[in-house]
């Protein structure tokens, strides 16, 4: 429940109001560029957003990166100079959204969750990402919360090699690049859970359960149904993009059925782990149940041995006048006789029992 | 089981009679009737409800909120001016219904649940609210329970800003605003749960468990129920409105897909908040049984030291006439050191155990 | 189980036969008949079953009505009457059919399972019902079991109120309201089963929890699948016949989409309440995990403090000839302080423990 | 598990190979020919594969039935006479099949798993049943380890009734009812399966249960899965036959519907009686809860009662010299006194728990 | 978990590039070709990858096998001569695949888990095969980390017997059979499992359940959600296979068909062995809380008995100095028989309680 609902404030707004929803924040919103075609390329740091009025008529691709989205002065001037529709920039500015695509009839826009695992905290950070693929231009809006992952491919694009399918691509390449580093990352996060998963299973194969083990477990949890609630949706926007792929993309659609198989990969490892959760669960059930079994059968078996003995001592010390088996000079070698008769019987029964 | 099915009045009427299924009410139904163009504006009370009849003629968007729906006569005229099926009137005052949307030759009519969620009481109000869109003119029908939710939509259309999307569309946008303010509250509820819920779980991780926590998660799981039967029917009355929309809506279908990616979401958190119930049941009962196990432990190891030496002090305490242990001046000193032997071996056997 | 499986006799018959299938009956089988047109009414007690041979060929709306399927003499010769087909009548004589609908050339034909809610014994009775609509008839079968349901509709038939629909309508309205009265019973049961829930909750709230109260839970669940098994199929029917409709109703479609909005209610209560039931069990289960835990607190807590005092007091009823404690003047009262304070430590570390 | 995975000897090899994978056998397998027209019918035991030869160029009816495949060359012979693709014939001999229908270009083959219970060992028995229908000619082959179960239909068979079915028919409707009269079986099984059920039931109902009541649940509980392992692949079996119906059979599909019908409900009923194992093994769980609570309370009442009296008793046990309380007259008379007090007062506290 | 997810080095690199993800090797690549048709047949052990480029153009039929993909030049080589499609090469060098097809304009690509139960360490090895279809050419690429399965295959090849389907046929049969031989694998490890769960069953139903039995079961759920990981993709796999066939498979589906109905098989059989692990591990839960149980009452039956015992002698072992019944002759006596009756009295009690 780390992530709230956010929507609350937007209650009762009309549709289409730009109201930002997340984290409060003063920072400076910072804007790159990059334009490139096969043989030019360009980067820069953007200070006014007016700069990038000019770009919507270049036949150049440029991609404008725009991270943090809670200055929405800055998301209604991108909207205007690139005719966006105003749903479009609502959801953007609204950092609950359910990943979805929608396709509107000059873009496609698509909003996502970025997953990254904090080695550190072992939590999962999420951040909120959307693309709007145009003509010849791609922005991408990011949250500004967790460093820029997309440096990778800015790497890629500033290489020109000869034959770079990057550089020769349009937009939709660059668009399906970007959804497939964030897919990407996906993998990171469940490597990361799974690696404590199997220390708990670890833990719990030898015999050394935490006492905290079950919130361990209930936080693994909680985070693998972070992850399918970001990866469900990804999957269906995955597949949207494929049943509509022949209107937008240029490219043959490999690259796109590539990326849906390793959406369907997130979450078939997501519901495994799921399952190693309830199983690692029962199994530390099913240990807590033996192990109080086990306490009982000691206190059992000791409660059992010493009764009778305790109180055949008990007969004995009483102080009734008329006791003959007192005045036996045999009397004490023979109770203690009886005493571990009965307590040798007990033993005897216990063993029998398997319970030693 | 808070709202009960309420069919059984009406259980052997023929199909089509008009009869109230609800709490039992004498207040008076407030009709009120907002009337607008994109250059006019009417707003007032109607204190007979025959002053309807003409509205169905103009061509201006007319709004007649009715709260309340136990005056069946009222709903009956309406439906005799407004030309409404039978099986529509019969619905509007049966507030047991499930959410649904039928498509009549000239109307569209749906019944929806509006959640609301009561702060004082922590407890989920419901209310059944009924729309019947027509050419030129909406019907909405409240239960006149909780108050009026739709004044935000009042304010906007009162304001005759330039360029408002609310006046210049037609009753179909109307429509959409008042749905899209119901599916709003729900996410009101889902926050006012989840916050409880992260409550709960702060208790439990913190054990801190207050006694009757089993009993607030039961009542948590039966109002995330609550929230899930009236959603679940939602989303698929929005699907056929999405469906159906080109026969009926004049506005391009962005709107209602936006209310639909709402509606999934709202489905989407309830679920989620369900799973985050089990799992807290489930952290709840292995806290339970690592308690219970705690419990016995303590109980074994008192147990375990003090039975062998109440036993071995029973025995010194015993009359025998001949016990040479007794006489010897050592013997009381002996025992301690037998005693505190028992004793320190039973500790370092239960540290051994990791028990201590 | 109460309701077994009752195909064993008919195994091994050729598909076709007539084998009465259900209780052993002696009792008369009771057929009556309803003639009537939008101006003619006719009510009568048919003795002989031959009078209904001439109903054939009238263009009047025949209903006949037979309670009691255990002749299956009766069944054949209506079937030859009616030229219905062999498996058709097999199936009205197998009381433990799945509810379904068969479209034959010439007529629909209807199993369903009646329930009604005995008030006395808390039971769910059930009867299997079978309707045959015809051009302009309508045949239904009844086991005789329960009291008559149709009364209602009865009632209504006989008043020629100008204007009814009832009359003025064909055999395929009777026969949809025939199966609108049983869908309305399915309301009534699942109120009584819900007001029982009501209560066990109202125990389990309230820790008064009787001890049979997961034998009632049980039985509870038992009566919901009941439904469930019932409703699912019903379901199914409705639907079959609303895909089918065109060819066989005259009326539109709204009375059976409405009959199948119920059917679909009647199933999401029914899952709701087994839902319920589910939950009521967990809270029970924890509640017996919860008293478990205090029943051994008292008794570690009662154990703890007396093990010692009890050993203390045994220490000093030993009989050694030396020891030095006895002899001296306080030693009495300085082992009432060691005692106290050993109990006294007791009670704070519980305290600590929040044990008490 | 009884019935293993039979795959094994056959891995590797070529498909198409005929290896008889079942039970080791040396019975000699029997071959039954009954041919019939509606005019003509003779029935013999065939000693020489090579007399069906003749048979496959006749008109009438020919029905061959096998009973034994572990004798591969007799299934080989018939394959080549008849022309059937060798996969139908690996099929055939490998006797751990799921249950499909094939269609050939000539044939189509139906392979099923006939279920009996057998009430001694109360055990459901396992067989598989191969069916090929051809252009007049139908094949069936069975394992030859529990009886016969079709001697029925021979019976009908060698009836000339005027106007019977079954003769005037063609392979078609044989074939029909010898896969009516194997679901007819799942029936009895089912009948067997719930009789033990409700015994189960009413014994824990009755607070009996045995020992080994978990054993019992888990053995109705697989025989369950191994009724729905067979039936869900025959309901699927059953659809596609009604799908491509058209095309092989001559008759109306009335009678597949009606089969289709019968495993739909032989489904519902095992998922019902899954249902109820689950429930019952719920119920016994929480019984066994309670009774440990029971068990808890009255050691934890005893406990408590005794151990601050034996407390008591051991202080003026003490041999202190100094010990006031021992030299007064009423000191025997105040001490029980105390400690009767002691007791009354833990009871009237337990009384006030409820726990007496 | 034994299996990891192996994405993370690849993460950021840009689509298409070899990048070997899986254990380190440094063992030679071996690759062997077999090249025939019906007459001709020729089989080698290529030395050097440039031997394969003269193949591509050759009318026979071409296997390629290659055991061990870490030598990433060699895939590249074998990509270039072939004309594979880049994202093909980086599946196949990515050992962490979900089982899949993707139809490329001139060859089939098929990625599939193959697994093999290893006997000794009773665990279930996976090792990733990749298989290309092209025209005459069928190239397979194996995890060199097994032995090798596909020798059946080539001793099928090598004799050249009269009417092999196999020689006969073209490289897509050789496709099918690969293919059938890994999917009878699948029966092979399920066998394994089945022997072991079947052992287990025992072990409970005799009562001998070893102390790590809920650890076992774990590992046997583990292995089977392995199974079922792969199986699942598996029949995707063959199901896209089937309806794609026309374009590429010359033979029939017949035998498709049947690969599909043996995945299907695979599939039941695992989920049914999920089952009965779930309800072996209830059974389990179940005996050890009627363990406890039974421990339990041993514990308080001693206890019962026990402690009234030694009460009613530390009575009489108290020094008061008057005390009636020390003084009497029959004090010693009577006290016994009170101690007796109280005992006798705690096992009637208990006997009647059915504890003992």
């Amino acid at each position: 429940m780390s992530k709230k609902i956010k929507h609350k404030s937007a209650v009762g707004q009309p549709p289409g109001t730009l109201t930002y929803i997340g984290e409060k924040k003063n920072t400076k919103v910072k804007i790159s560029l990059i334009d490139y075609t096969e043989a030019y390329y360009k980067e820069k740091v953007i200070k006014d957003i007016r700069e990038c009025y000019e770009l919507t008529e270049k036949p150049s691709v440029s991609w404008i990166n725009i991270d943090g989205v809670h200055d929405t002065q800055i998301v209604k001037t991108l909207g205007m100079y690139f005719r966006l529709h105003p749903l479009m920039l609502e959801d953007i500015v609204d950092t609950g959204q359910r990943p979805k695509v929608d396709f509107y009839e000059e873009n496609i826009f698509v909003v996502l969750q970025m997953l990254t695992f904090n080695e550190q905290t072992k939590k999962i950070d999420t951040e909120q990402v959307s693309l709007i693929l145009g003509q010849n231009f791609l922005l991408s809006f990011q949250e500004d919360k967790t460093g820029d992952v997309f440096e990778g491919i800015r790497e890629r694009l500033r290489k020109k090699s000869k034959g770079s399918k990057l550089r020769n691509s349009g937009a939709d390449y660059l668009f399906y690049l970007l959804i497939d580093t964030i897919v990407d990352h996906y993998f990171l996060v469940l490597e990361g859970v799974g690696e404590e998963l199997e220390a708990l299973e670890a833990n719990i194969i030898h015999d050394q359960t935490p006492r905290d083990f079950t919130k361990q477990i209930y936080e693994k949890k909680r985070q693998l149904s972070q992850v399918k609630k970001s990866a469900l949706p990804l999957r269906e926007t995955v597949a949207r993009l494929i049943r509509e792929e022949e209107k937008f993309f240029s490219a043959n659609n490999f690259y796109l059925r590539d990326l849906y198989d390793h959406t369907i990969q997130v979450l078939d490892t997501t519901e495994s782990y799921i399952d190693v959760c309830s199983n690692l669960m029962d199994l530390f059930l099913s240990f807590i149940g033996n192990k109080t079994n086990d306490v009982m059968k000691i206190l059992t078996i000791f409660s059992t041995i010493f009764l009778p003995l305790t109180f055949i001592a008990g007969v004995y010390g009483m102080n009734f006048k008329y006791m003959p088996e007192l005045e036996s000079h045999y009397g004490y070698f023979m109770t203690w006789v009886l005493m571990i008769s009965v307590a040798v019987g007990a033993v005897l029964y216990f063993k029998k029992q398997k319970w030693l």
